[in-house]
């Protein structure tokens, strides 16, 4: 899986089904489908006719619910669900969702995938207030706020706490007779919504969740939208009308999986035409094609297919890694030893060879495969980069915060080359990508959110705006 | 990983090394890149100055070893392992290997990769004259023909024994002060012999071990030969001269990881030209080509480009399904809810699809895959098969033992098409193959083992000839 | 263990460690020896100069810290720690214990062991104030009412949160900078200090545990007690003046380790006197005495010393059964396939047995047991028990909050003799408890809590009052 | 257990059924009733009309069985069972029983208790006629002797292969249409047999298994002894006349469940009178009796009664050490934190105490007690053996094979007092060992093995006589 080999990191994937009899299985099939945004834990919470229960716990789903009697106790006809991915300092059990809260007026489960720009000021307030936080998780603080928001009902209340918060955020609440699906004004985060044979709704993160439970696609979930789900139906109202669709391009070009359509542009597609686009934009001459496993396969057949150059499996990925759990000595590891990517001698020995890869974090990655690809014979290679230098944190939902950590934040394409090894380095330009999506090519209003390529943030960054100021007036230094 | 998939499976994985301080380790990130040649076993002996100490146990080699102790208690700068896939009635923990035989007179560890064909007459044999086998495996057969062979030293009853079995054998042995590999005289299986910066020599079923722990490639076993690996040095002899190379060709088509070379022949490479070779045999007018993950992409991309069509990614693979145990409901599966393969609407809807597969067993695989694409949109469905039609069983290490199993032993290509629902069907031609792997073009010494898709077994039968002639028999009645 | 045959359960035990080293392993050594006080969840907390962190999980100690890492990591000088009972409804994660409180102003962590008699009040006030309570848990109630509390410093909103609440309660509350031992106004449960050879303060539940680190025993925290620990030494300062000590005496009979002393009174010699005490009160002519294994060894030992007949060992428990995962069929059942108790055919068979066992919840154990006797070949068997009847729910801390399932309540002695099967029944009466135990005599003040026994709590009952006293109606109609 | 605090260890325990439905689920719970002869491995094998099936694994029995599918899998109405103590070297996976063969004529199954002593002679002679043995097992010689034994028919070739063998053994094996005892010349090992109320037979290594699966005593197989089971009954024959019972006293003092019943002789009440007689012989004046748990109780209570002394608790023994991994570090070792004994202060400070124990192996766990004792606070430490001293190897079946690891070998008991540091030790002497047990008091005729006292070994040691000769010479110079 991306994450694996590279330290960036999607936090959480959630789903959620309103009346099937199987609600218990059908979220667990469509966790199943969404490990690949979280592996470090898992839970799920039902709803057997106003009784919620839940089970939750560390590790991947299937390990979660190894014992199979911990996933048949959840009975009931609707169901939220939760992978997570740990941030440094949260890998407590408090953090596993979804949180099921017992008040005594009534029970609710709450799932979330994103991260708040406000909330450090909000737990402080709620602090202040006499409230106490368990985990560190932006969930909490929505709970909090809609248990303290003043209104005749629930939804007013709900609507209110929304009000409240600010960044990336999607939302499902479970509660005794409803669920409901919320999403930030931005849509930073995909949100989608699907229906069962009969008739029972889903909602995804993604929809290859949702092809996971041979659920139908009806529509994704609008920026700033409230949908409610009951036995009634879906209804859909509105916390906020100043709305702009801003979704993660990073979900196009790296997170998400490539069987997923995101605001009606599938996955792999999308990546595909970046690839085609980065062989307009950064043509070279060579004898082959490869791509980094897996998740620049994509984009590396479309370079290949744009140069009509062959595309072929210079690079192979162990499927085998995640159980392993003995490391190669320092010794060996110095000899090369490694366990998890191998470059093929016999295909790239002799050839000159463009390496397609998604998105350069640290450089190191990079450096090590170029490596390996030289020393398996590889006159040269030079590397093409599918997506914009990645230059500035996301304060969003994906896990880098400084732009410490960053290689582009620092270094020219040229000084990036020399460090990584490569022959040559092209990146794919920012209209580039903007086109290879094709939500909408006419800058500002992309649907895209392009922060991490360009600093312009789709809304001001409250809690990080010092932080991150400070970090520029660094750089400039 | 394809035995996930199909219910075709290779018997074993060997991997050895003489005069390296971390042998240990080394044999386990050997062993670990070869996991896809058996999941169900593991295990390692070492051998510490003359004295034999091993580990084993059920499950994948990650799970043997979760301990590392088990791991660190095999010290010793020699050691030779095996990674077991467990056929029918064989799940038996006396099965696992290496086995490790402590005599009176000395210690000797066996490891075996193959299938003999006069096992059940030696067996018979051995146990007439007052023996006991305690496994089922070949690998027993091997020490107890050693160990009552007459002959002045243990290198002519290592000669001798190899001369009264028959079959497909890869074997290593592991002594008190020497290694050594045997093949049996058609080279059935691959073996291949590496050696590491330190000067220590490797021995592994295939050459993507000998670059996980950075060894270099130095020569493939010969058909017939004993290799002897001490102290010394490295020692030929060969225990026949009547050898002809038959390699299986389902080493290429579909069991060996594609990074590595058999017989000098890069296994990606070769399925590319297969690929490459069906476009030009059985083209088809279409929107794009898909592959079947895993095995079948390096085919599928071939096919693409000898057609110039797109080759897009059509059904993606859960990467997580190795560690899921939670099964669907009856209710579940037959609507569809499936954990291992998922059809890309978004991609297949509305297309005409060239659908490439390695190979066809029993057809349900392939039946399955062909409703989901037209589930998903697909107009027509084209299903390639990079390999002629399976008809015949194997007795040299593959776990088709009947033809009963083989879909093709007992319908023409219309019948099966019809039978997966496919629009269209074609199978690359027996020279198709011959010549995309490229060993040697002109039968009838190819260097490959053909018999699956002709019948024409390079070596007799003994003691399966009867019964695999009443099967002959029963399909002309 | 009594939980594995008993209904009656014990809720958690605690442990804390004031400046040593090894406080983390101090405290899994003396977790482990207060494991009898809950099995289903464990944690531990330590603080390294001022830096809080934990580990927790559900099951055994053992269990929770099988991968030595996630105890190694708990680096610091001190440290609390927690096993965990779960009550019916509080099987979730969310309640293993310590809860660590990550403020903005600072971290606490706190283990807890008793119950709040006003909690459903408590935590009903809190919710309308706008607090979200995660836990089913009395210590988060503690943590809301201490942040809540208006104060100078966290001593005075200590003592106030202290004087908010109702019920029995020994706590155990790690700062960044302390360590603070708290006990209720009754002394409900136990709770001891100690101190290492290197002046390190402990404080435990039981003594047992002061043992099992080799700490010196030096005082019982005090009814309505503050300790506070810390660089400088031992504080103590009290919370109320109103205080009565009266110390839980199912602690002595039934639920502390034999080889603990609470208030000075070593439990195995306490329940020998019970024995010997029933023995005068309840003589039966007989063959010999046996006792029901572990927790009524001591006092059937009593029972045969002052009566002068052997002890006998007429039931044997089987020491593997934690373990053991496979029940018997129905079938096996029926025909008295047991796992857990064997009576000892040859040592009963034909004899009279008298029966020694520490208290009669529902009776059917009871029943089993002489069942098994009798099937053995015992000739009568005598049940002596070795407590007064239980005919009252306990609100402080053990798990019996209704009368229903205590057949003492709605059954006469002469009845509960015939349900049980027995040849006579016999308690011991509530004078002779109280002089076997010896704290004070003379009633009302014998520091005992006796209110399972007679209904006299030695508080309001608060939350409870209504059901009970409706429970009491119940049984008069 | 015993064995995890002491270092004599039996050699395993056996169960079998013939004609009962639930047949695995009676092996089951038999071999858990006979958990404490060994821990390290454990395996049951089932006969389903005439095919036998098995498993086997590492760890106690509910660890190897906690997937319950894999005890469920094991059909039939027939079965056997091993619970494995491994001794040096013989660790492995191989050895664990029962032993499953599957001839080309037959399939038989092999579980065994004891030790030959001509093993190492058969072995060599079985190797020398080009046998392999691949376990270190007794269990296989015999396999190979009756494979190898001419003969019309099994029973002869039984019979035959049973004369060959030396020492003591007590086997089960389980044939496609039968279950046949089989025990040595002299009755080393318990042996007995029970019957089910359907009819079914038990064989079992402990009478205490007969009562876990509700069985009625029949009678205990003879030295000598055939005991064939099959549909038609139960059968006896001989294999020797030359037979005498020397039941190995070990059993009595040490191994077996108190509520076994060996040769008619309940343990616990042959313990008892061990203690008995141990107060006549040697009396000390005292203030109480504690015995070590748990092996020691009944001789400690039966010292007590017969001393007129009170029965006190002043060692407890921790009940969930099993299941602990984490082991103090060496500081907190030499601090005496210890996760096993404690002893409980308020019983025994300023007391005089009698400690009784049941043997002294090393001295070193005696040491440690008596120093923990009076660290307690005991004023005097008085330490009672209840069985004579210890200065011999086991050959039968028992984990001494050497002298040296016996304290009592090579000092005089006031030697062995001052080493462990006791204010007086002494021993049970052989007669009054003998009377206690009491099956025929005059020697040389005792029914007991009491080799490990005087060195009078029943049988001739074949292969071990030259090595304990020059043990015994070793000790003179």
């Amino acid at each position: 899986m991306p994450n694996e080999i590279k330290s960036l990191n999607e936090e959480c994937g959630i789903f959620g089904v309103w009346g099937h009899p199987d609600a218990n299985q059908l979220t667990y099939f469509g966790l199943h489908s969404l490990q690949h945004r979280g592996q470090e834990g898992a839970g799920i919470v039902t709803n057997d006719r106003g009784r919620l229960k839940g089970y939750r716990d560390r590790g991947l789903l299937a390990d979660v619910f190894r014992n199979p009697e911990n996933l048949a106790q959840l009975t009931g006809l609707d169901a939220i669900g939760h992978v997570r991915y740990a941030t440094a300092g949260s890998h407590g059990l408090e953090n596993i969702q979804p949180f099921l809260f017992d008040f005594a007026d009534g029970q609710f489960a709450l799932a979330h995938n994103g991260n708040l720009t406000n909330a450090v000021s909000l737990r402080r307030e709620l602090e202040a207030a006499g409230s106490i936080l368990k985990s560190s998780s932006d969930s909490e603080i929505l709970m909090h706020l809609i248990r303290r928001a003043p209104g005749p009902d629930l939804h007013q209340q709900i609507k209110r706490a929304l009000q409240q918060i600010h960044g990336g955020f999607a939302y499902l609440l479970l509660t005794q007779d409803s669920m409901i699906a919320m999403l930030d004004p931005n849509g930073f985060r995909p949100l989608s919504i699907g229906q069962m044979q009969n008739g029972a709704y889903v909602v995804a993160s993604e929809t290859c969740a949702l092809n996971a439970v041979e659920a139908t696609f009806i529509r994704d979930v609008q920026p700033g939208e409230i949908v409610t789900i009951d036995d009634e139906g879906l209804h859909s109202d509105f916390f906020t009308t100043d709305t702009t669709l801003s979704i993660c391009s990073m979900e196009y070009i790296y997170f998400a999986r490539p069987d997923s359509d995101i605001c009606g542009v599938n996955v792999h597609t999308a990546r595909k035409r970046m690839g085609q686009r980065l062989a307009q934009e950064a043509p070279v001459e060579a004898d082959m094609v490869i791509g980094v496993p897996n998740s620049s396969l994509s984009a590396a057949s479309g370079y290949a297919e744009a140069s009509q150059l062959p595309y072929e499996m210079g690079l192979v990925k162990n499927q085998y890694v995640g159980r392993t759990f003995i490391q190669p000595t320092q010794a060996l590891r110095e000899q090369g030893v490694n366990r998890k990517l191998a470059a093929v001698k016999s295909v790239v020995a002799g050839k000159r060879v463009i390496l397609v890869d998604d998105s350069i974090v640290r450089g190191t990655t990079s450096k090590h495969i170029v490596k390996r690809l030289k020393a398996a014979g590889a006159l040269e290679v030079h590397l093409r980069i599918a997506s914009p230098p990645l230059k500035y944190p996301c304060f969003y939902g994906i896990d880098i915060q400084t732009r410490e950590e960053l290689i582009a934040a620092h270094q020219s394409v040229a000084e990036m080359c020399e460090t990584i090894g490569a022959d040559s380095l092209a990146f794919l330009s920012q209209q580039g990508l903007i086109d290879a999506i094709g939500l909408n090519k006419d800058a500002p209003y992309t649907g895209l959110c392009m922060a991490y390529f360009n600093g312009d943030y789709p809304t001001p960054l409250y809690d990080y705006a010092a932080n991150y100021q400070a970090s520029l007036n660094a750089d400039k230094e």
